[in-house]
């Protein structure tokens, strides 16, 4: 029975395994100093133009935000997100257990905005309440809605204002990068923010993140924190080596590209059928508003998660997409919800 | 240029990347709920026949350790290591990082004694003071010594005694156990220490190692712990399937053993050449004595570390052997050194 | 100008400083280990019938605050506050500081219900959040509204059904258990919370908090704490000689009485020269609202904050008074009130 | 029966509560903002003639220590200190608690040198070691001795060669400053050390100790650090009238001079009745080495610490006196000394 729960249900794109076994037997470098890691640094530098960022690889999401997050920070400040934020809600408390606080301010869709940024930090303006010094997005959000160029200027500006570090968790940046709204590419999210991380776990990789650090106030002695928190690899090459097939030939924007599209075919056949959306996106991820005899009976020849309840009658579904998803997996989706719900 | 600088310079053991591939395709449960990393628990739970020990599969030895650490001691309570444990030393204060303070002991060879561990305890003896709770030792050491049964049956004594933890990192716990000195079996630590374990990175594994909680008192929500401290990988599989085939057909075993075997040649061939040793020991690794003149003619041809230096004309240096040493390396150095020194 | 800024303006009670006076040259045990500091807990200790209660000094309010959190918890385990909650927004951040997430829940004039807590209990059901496992109130409230006995028996019912520990922070208990409001006493505070702390900052004391720990698993080396955290005074004969005083005759309860009483007196003004209130309460604050006027020819004779603005010619002001406020100074506002506003 | 156990035993000196009760009912700021905690600060910036620098007041020496290096550290930075250190040995753990490890160096009757610094420095000189980032000493030390001109310029030159920074726990530092063997003053030690403490606590103030940071770097949003750790007072006048107090004609140092001056007396009592000493030094505690007869024949009239064993026939004892220390009380010990061991 195939699942729709995520995207990170599959193990990993063939190259890369094809590379692990290439590779295999060279003696290499540990902790990140290998020459795949190095090359792949490389290629990220090249496509954002920046000679002079420095990247680190580790091996989660939750990992990368908990050391961006505690190296940023002085012991007083803390980090703006929307409560639907990954830190925010689904990291066990992982910022708080490096002690800082998350301030959590208004969004919709998943989306902060200036506004809810300068109203907080005006808001906290003494000793005796913690000092707004960051703020965290997450690109898609966690509710597949992606920024716009115009949202991210409009984030930097205020950041500037405020003097606020700009964060982005990229967990599937690939997919936020691919979709129509993001009218931009890699290298504008990189003059935009301080840091962001490119997600390999949802994207195609066994495991792995690419934190970029573009501002070099915040990358100093990095490595120091990474080997504090666990989190520098003995056999650094294992990311490497994923990132560098990933990144050369566009692989990684190619498999987020597939997953996006395989999300825009299942969104096409609910709107065909007439049903509408919780959420209104373009990434790999969508929330149909289903009846719930139509989920009971997706639900016996798929597995997906049943995401909020609606009303009596109606709730929404959460359907994720991957570089690995069969296009046959989703046309017999498809079929059945056709055959469900006739145009 | 074959390098003995560490026993993780090479990739995995072929079989792994084999599962690996056989396997990559199908969908499995997240955060380490998958088939494979509950098999591979069974097989763990099989050799120690504990059937309710806990086991976690971590990224790193870091990583464990300060998990364990964290998780067992309340904030007040300290551990006990030698200065040469690897949390002591060798950790970027990973442990001081959660809080905790580590209480350096006396060590011979790396290895601690029930007499350094009472008169530490017998000194913190009121609240201007941390608490002694737990001890640390690493089996092997980062000496490459390995305790004795009698050792680990006087250490878990006085731990009973003062009611301490006693937490084994076994990052090479192979190379241990297929030391000749080792006159015990993985049943035997299971038995005698609180938590433990068991390497995979240092032995065969591309990353990871598990964790053994035999005292489920110090069980109880583990994985809040790993999830808080960004050490719950979305694919758990892979460190699954690792540690799955590593415990079958008792490889983990066999790839330590060759390392210890490997590096008993080299041994053999010091001591026939007439070289001391700085630490008499039967695991993976080795620290000869050699005069300068020597070590450097074996650097044209090897890498090694020159590890410390003894006066003006010796030095000792280490080498590691792995499971991916080959047998033709091991012969090359022999010669070289027989060249340089015969009998 | 006389200030009702708040309750910690003056010094403190003529009879504390008396007996510091008195005992000076005395020579005493350090670290609250004292004959003065004994004899103050063994007068908490009556008045709660409670011979086994564990009673701690500690200088201020936010570090009793953390201490209790910080040693109560552990690390994956949050608290759920109002987001008044002093420890929510006005402590700088001094429990996640010490690594525990804060869980703000939904309440009306400061007070907490046993519906928010369970609803965000039955949301935190696995790993990846952090666990619900404590709950902290203030009595009275940041907004000066005090627990009804009902109101407190349902918090520990809701506390017992999901094992949570029951936590309040007393800064100004004493004005609480004055207020009519409070049909209860010191022991039934006693009774029902797991751990409370008596306010002696802001009820006539120079500095110095009693942290009562009723549930004795929570009492567990709890100096260790006080004193890892910078808690614990050389001289702690200092705060025990000031609970010493306010536990006697019934001082505290008396000083708490008279503040209550001369806010009562402002309240009554403001009511019968027809002005509202932003929050009904019956402790030493209140918060009339004011048109901008009044509010500007009271601020030329009297210090007090501008608390919200309501509309364009209403706002909120908060006045506190104290064991120190002087009846002449109530009298002049009084006075100056009706002056502005004859009924 | 006089205690000489140590310098805490009693209250404060009678002119500090004498201006606590003249001052006792007008009302202040709070949080160390009123006028007496700025008159003090004012007084010691003129001492140490220096306008910039930044003075916070706070409880206690633990406190203060745990403040100033979580504030001056990063996260992987550690601490340089004796294994006699005060933060090494008697804090259980605050500093770890904080975050960061304390490297012990070695030392000389509670000094540590140039060289033992360097030798730390350079051996750690990679990401899996912590950083060293700064030194620690206390002066007087934990065993009485005093750092001399000298050898505190050595200090300095070290951390500039190394770019640590240098902190001096001045818990009792008064009676370093009055010490013969301090060729310095107050004014010496703040152009030397970037930041130190002036203790009140052992200097005759009920409590509060001076943290003074020349080093504006160090002592930026220093305020919000003291709200989060829970050490801003809100009655912060207790502690700044006290030190307005100490400062004022020259108190502080007189009373420091007083203890010294009781010290040298036992001293030469010892010294003259043909003992010797475990430690040499000049401050307000002495080490005498005695016959444990003579130790038991004191006992009887008199509290002090047996420190430490020497033979099976002799120990070294501790004493300490203080502001407090009645002449007589001197004598009375100088009489029964000369009646057990007439010269």
């Amino acid at each position: 029975m195939y699942s729709f729960k995520n995207d990170y249900s599959e193990g990993t794109h063939p190259s890369i395994l094809e590379k692990l076994l290439e590779t295999n037997l060279e003696q290499h470098e540990g902790y990140g100093l290998d020459t795949y890691s190095e090359q792949a640094r490389e290629l990220i530098r090249d496509l954002v133009q920046d000679p002079s960022a420095e990247i680190a690889f580790i091996p989660g999401g939750t990992a990368t935000n908990l050391l961006a997050i505690k190296s940023f920070l002085r012991p007083h400040e803390a980090v703006l997100s929307a409560h639907s934020g990954h830190i925010a809600t689904h990291e066990a408390g992982a910022i708080e257990g490096t002690g800082h606080k998350i301030l959590e301010i208004p969004s919709t869709d998943g989306k902060i905005t200036p506004t809810g940024i300068e109203e907080r930090v005006l808001e906290h303006h003494f000793e005796h309440m913690v000092k707004p010094k960051m703020i965290y997005i997450s690109n898609p959000t966690e509710l597949g809605t992606v920024y716009t160029k115009e949202e991210i200027l409009s984030l930097r500006e205020i950041c500037d204002k405020y003097k606020l570090h700009f964060y982005m968790d990229g967990a599937r940046l690939g997919s936020a990068l691919m979709a129509e709204s993001a009218n931009y590419d890699l290298k504008f999210i990189h003059e935009q923010v301080d840091a962001y991380f490119i997600g390999g776990t949802k994207n195609g990789a066994l495991l792995g993140e690419a934190l970029v650090l573009r501002n070099n106030d915040l990358s100093d002695e990095f490595r120091y924190l990474m080997k504090q928190r666990g989190q520098l690899l003995a056999k650094g090459r294992v990311i490497g080596i994923q990132f560098l097939t990933l990144m050369q030939n566009n692989l990684l924007f190619e498999l987020a590209d597939y997953a996006n599209t395989m999300a825009t075919r299942l969104r096409n056949a609910f709107s065909e059928s007439g049903f509408g959306f919780l959420i209104e996106n373009d990434s790999n991820q969508l929330f149909p508003i289903l009846d719930n005899k139509t989920i009971d009976e997706l639900l016996k020849d798929f597995e997906f998660y049943v995401w909020q309840k609606i009303d009596e009658d109606l709730s929404a579904i959460r359907l994720i997409t991957s570089w690995a998803t069969p296009e046959r997996a989703i046309q017999e989706f498809i079929d059945k919800l056709k055959e469900l719900k006739p145009e």
